[in-house]
């Protein structure tokens, strides 16, 4: 149980290093006779691979995604569905000034406290690259939602400072930021070029939001669907904050605003953001998340060695000068996994599937 | 599996409803030698308790709590600590209007989609009493730690549009609204009275700094600490957003401003808010809460009934016009005891104490 | 996670020593809508309490069970159900002389070494009254799976040496040792009434046959049916044994005698004992548990005190002289919610009810 | 939660079918700082491996085991720990008569009525090569438990009716059977070689002993030792039974000779089998566990087809006529992983390593 391990019944468990042979994941739970490929998997694993574009690490790694087990004549069979990513582009020779620097943003220090020693190799098992192994298992959870109507769509709404102010769905997945409004992709993307020519990074907001999704989904305690959510979305490295609905801006507002009313033509607002008392209303499920401008960056930097020295570091490599556009791909992984969960929690506890 | 269990190696099961007999819980995995006494755990269950002041609601509930076992000679054994509240005021004539008119902002609605039916006492299960349970519990893991060093504060930054601007940490519980600015906590005051004599409600902000916490707690991967911590505070009802250290401002920050540099006198900054990938740094923990306007109000609204009609209801009732307050002990209480499963989780890791 | 809780989707936590307060459990993960009342569970209870008969001691316990929570209206509402039984019996007086003598058989050196000390009052925690509280909890199972048409039932098929060659399942509720066997009762009720009076005590064997059971209930891996069932019966407090189907004998046959076959009629036997692979046949479910003698004898015995001297003890007071016909519905109770929680797994897993 | 997941602190999840890509197993929980290396897993799983001796399959299968994460530098990190064997000899021309008949003794049947079709390719998932998975886990809980001075050695104590009547320890790798007496040795492979003659199989008796546990390890109530190792010994395909100390010769004995006592000696017998209310006792823990005979036979049988015809089947193959010997270490590796769970378990109880 060293947290290695998601969800209550649809339980993914993920393994690998960035350094390592592999990265991979398990997920139990699945319900048998769900067609499912390769070719779909990699279609998500494709949006968050690095190399993309200008605006990514110039990285190469394949992130090619083979099927182990779990599946049988292009359907899963409800046993364990096992994935693996072979790590391809392991230039440890970038990473030699970080064996004994911590560096600043980073897991280094804290691994270290934890661990009693670490894995230096391109941060180990905190590095973006575990990521790949949610997606993977976003991927086949995604496909068994659609099939049940579901849709998730993210995008970086915010980036740079740059507020998105117009929403085109289609523009997403055709612009490097997976912005959401072509004006300000521009600008995010002329920003962060900038970022990254003098060494720097830069954060953004990335929201999403669900259709489709019956009433019904979620515990009312501990288990809440926004509680389970949240922690699906923070448990994200980069991720520092989490809102659902009206979110922060709740705080000032009054009951009279705050509360969705009904009428005859339905709902009038959905201030609840599609959940109400940790279960889902059946209105679009929203959310945002903060994501902090990427730790790697080359300007110089103060930090410790393992020896207690003030040091300067410089992390030089091949980063991401922001991880927005990556990390989309990554919040939807975990949005549809969290998501399934609850809805097989459903059908046991009313033996019948909500939709 | 109906979500209400929580933790990992310290955990906590709640049960009762409002109306029902009595609210508890059951605390499993608590090391035994801990000295406990009912009064200890009463001291933290009066900060919740409704009737405090003016600004929540009048109703009595005594909150008066009884161990069941667990405590041999005042001490915990290390067996099941069990821990309960009778329900002595339940008036559910109060409530005879949302037998069948789901409350705008309350779980009526999405109970009734969840079970089939609902029990319609004053929220059942989904009521803010739930939380008294999560109190209890709290307490001891408050007491565990603080013997550890440890300690948690939390307080009322801002509310019904008000913010905080000086912090006083001895004023918290000295003012009916536990803000930390005795400027600001006037004005709170004053808005949320008018706000409750025109029968509307107010939401806020609920900050949390621990200090005392050692590097080295929490995991990487999906059990981080601001994961778990993040999932604890939005399983509380009411609250819609969570973010740790810089949070939501991070989005906007370069990561040569973001990144917590560390020179002689020790870490210059503390945007990660005391955690990075998942794992305590030694540095205060900080994390930020944003807490809905109560739904109950009597202004009326328009809403469903169980038959599909659009009509109006009136909450009217013994509501308290902002949570505030009363949630600050509910947030401290869940984090100490995600911060206590942390701390035994690393113990069983590394074979010893991390203190 | 000190092991109070049991079960995947329908699970217990059980709280309370023999000698504090009170005992009872958490239920959770429910489904909503089962009618139960008190007097329901309260038959339950009464074929476990102490006094039922001489071959049982003469402690009086009214293991009168209440009701806290997740009950309305004469119906579960998926929310938590909590059930208490109040100790109030509680002579501790009688416990005066194992405050620093281990006694033979008991838990008494253990606990001390796993914790550090220990509630000496009647065993505390390892009390066979722990047990109550899984027998109201399954109450509620077993009327769940009855209205599914499952039937469960157990029985001493053999004590103090005597086995059971007949069987009779009428007989079985009426004579004080559950046996199946009228001739054999008699001789285990004589047999074991010498036991008694020279202070010694019996073992037995319970058998246990569920009928009504679909195929398809259990996972075929580590939650195998009989793993999972195998658990919960080697978790009651004296049981030393678990055998499925053919059990033990099956190292003595050849594949050619213990398969099943199958014909027109249908299968032409049940060595498998209802489960293969981890899941149900559809067949009875059939397994046996070895009971050990009861610890607590009145017969003069060596043992070690708190100080490491070996010293005599005698363990006076009122006690079971065999364990064997209280065990009966605890076995049937542990049976039913794990059938159940397989149940609601295979739910979640298909999407529709089994049956 | 498909169960392929096994342990509370220390867990395991297994992936993978007998004739798909590979099988593995990602162990999660693991403390850092432990030196492994494949060619010490490799050990055990040699022990496992089909092809071992005329007694077991000729069946080649190189067991050849990788890690893909969790170590670095020939020390575990801390981090999940996957492994991984992929499937060489995969002749799915011998599986052709099993596609639409349901192999008596097998899962077949059960596993189409739980998921509504299957892995018809050897037994897919229910395949004994699912196993390997758990003697690799296994070899890393031992090495472990091994620097604690905790043995674990198992062997065969009957088979095809014969009983081993001495017990010789280091005999027992020495044969082909993993018998304790070598006369008994004898006869078993004789005996086994005749029943393989004529295409039937034998079943036996796996017994284990551990030595060097301290006290104090287990849980009291639902997570005794006893019951998680029973769950364990169960979880294996073809057990039946588990016994621990006395086991079902319990039921036979009286209190005054079944209980241990102590002397100025020490213990003075072992009938608990090590484990006393849950916990251990510092004695040798002991247990049993009954193996049915091989399902597959090429003697002629009768069993249903998925059409619902009676008909007649021959499970030809390369089958092991009884798969004692091979049981051996994955019942060692099953019990390496309980002890080291409940040792780290114990670690988070009370701050401190047992030993």
């Amino acid at each position: 149980m060293s947290g290695s391990s998601f969800g209550h019944l649809l339980r993914i468990t993920t393994f690998g290093e960035s350094h390592g042979a592999a990265v991979g994941v398990v997920i139990d739970g699945l319900p048998p006779g769900l067609e499912i490929s390769e070719a779909e998997v990699q279609v998500q694993m494709d949006r968050r691979k690095p190399g993309q574009s200008d605006l990514t690490t110039p990285r190469k790694e394949a992130d090619k995604v083979a099927f182990l087990s779990g599946v049988f004549e292009g359907r899963t069979t409800g046993t364990p569905m096992a994935m693996m990513l072979r790590n391809t582009n392991v230039r440890s020779v970038d990473y030699g000034d970080i064996v004994d620097k911590y560096r600043p943003g980073h897991a280094d220090y804290t691994y270290e406290q934890k661990y009693g020693f670490r894995d230096w190799r391109g941060s180990g098992r905190a590095s973006g690259r575990e990521t790949s192994a949610r997606v993977a298992a976003g991927a086949v959870a995604r496909k068994w939602l659609a099939r049940k109507g579901v849709d998730i769509l993210a995008w970086v709404s915010a980036a740079a400072g740059i507020e998105c102010r117009t929403f085109d769905a289609d523009f997403i997945e055709k612009n490097p930021m997976r912005a959401c409004d072509p004006a300000a992709a521009e600008k995010m993307a002329a920003r962060i070029t900038e970022l990254k020519e003098i060494g720097d990074s830069a954060g953004g907001i990335i929201e999403c939001r669900v259709t489709g999704l019956p009433p019904g989904l979620g515990s009312p305690v501990f288990d809440k669907l926004e509680a389970d959510l949240g922690k699906a979305i923070l448990s994200v490295g980069a991720v520092k904050g989490f809102e659902v609905g009206s979110g922060f801006a709740a705080a000032g507002m009054r009951g009279s605003e705050h509360n969705d009313e009904w009428d005859d033509q339905g709902w009038k607002s959905n201030h609840a953001g599609g959940v109400i008392g940790g279960i889902s209303t059946g209105q679009p499920l929203v959310f945002r998340a903060a994501v902090k401008p990427t730790s790697s960056i080359s300007l110089p930097q103060t930090t410790r060695n393992t020896k207690g020295d003030t040091v300067e570091i410089r992390t030089e490599g091949r980063h991401d000068p922001t991880i927005c556009p990556r990390i989309v791909p990554v919040l939807e992984a975990m949005t549809a996994l969290v998501l399934m969960d609850h809805w097989l929690l459903q059908r046991a506890l009313r033996g019948e599937d909500p939709r």
